[in-house]
């Protein structure tokens, strides 16, 4: 049987983990009989976006256009995830509507706390952010806001990926989302 | 069995009927059993460029748009069929490469006489260009680089629609990308 496609939209701040957490899981889905695609923030402004800032609103549009790739890919029995920071709640409102009339819209608030990414600093963005080198960042100088009912939330800074992943793979189980 | 995806890459003027030709297949691939994306030029520039012009520079940031889509599409499975004008043979042969490592990509010419897509001239769009009210438009003030080796030509001022999807689906089934 065929799996039944779905975006698996992964939300949080720089650092917390959404594209490990995404590489982590693609070879446990494509197990699963997924076929996966990986759409992380920084390849998406690379091949979709170059140009687009991060302005509130070119984050939004930033984010819509991976909502219509991810709905494309979704709708024909993909598991599409995606790996953006996507930081404002109705961007992401909207795409949940628009991709619930065509396939299954799973929002993962992947959460580790401010002080957490910040001492991580995977990129050495959040130094530069707070030294105002890069302004508009996400957490520092522009806000997040944090989904109120997310599917699945995992606290990276809590949890190894391995529960993290089993929570995300256990909701997918719940809802039918895999085949095998 | 599940089919094998592919870009069906239409390049053609405006009004050459690459749109029409696309409507008109997408039954007949989904009866054959593709899982079938249409990716309309005007829809593709409203969703995922828009603020791009119709300089050079901006068409070709548009096509390898569209091609980076079509290809996550086509190597996930799908028959994405592009219709948009994509004038440069430069980019869509770039486009091309990139595919043919993941997937297969056709590139069909939809061609019709610039005097016989001026007549029909469905959106009205080339007495605008002639007017000079829209410029850069392409094949009065804008190039058109025909395809010079396309895997499928079809005339749309002498073939009915019916013989010209006939002959996109006769190389489809004649490459194996058909399964029934």
């Amino acid at each position: 049987m065929e799996n039944k496609g779905f975006t698996l939209w992964f939300t949080g701040l720089s650092g917390a983990g959404k594209s490990t957490l995404a590489q982590y899981l693609t070879p446990i889905l494509k197990e699963r009989g997924c076929k996966v695609e990986v759409m992380d923030g920084d390849e998406i402004r690379e091949n979709l976006s170059k140009g687009l800032g991060f302005s509130k609103e070119d984050r939004d549009t930033n984010i819509r256009r991976i909502g219509y790739v991810a709905n494309l890919l979704a709708r024909n029995g993909c598991a599409a995830i995606t790996a953006a920071i996507s930081p404002y709640a109705s961007v992401r409102d909207e795409i949940r509507k628009i991709t619930q009339t065509q396939a299954t819209f799973v929002e993962v608030f992947v959460f580790a706390p401010l002080e957490c990414v910040e001492e991580r600093d995977t990129k050495g963005l959040y130094k530069k952010a707070r030294s105002g080198e890069i302004k508009n960042f996400t957490g520092i100088s522009d806000p997040y806001e944090a989904p109120e009912t997310p599917e699945v939330l995992v606290d990276t800074s809590k949890e190894s990926i391995e529960e993290s992943a089993q929570k995300i793979i256990d909701y997918l189980s719940s809802k039918g989302l895999l085949a095998s």
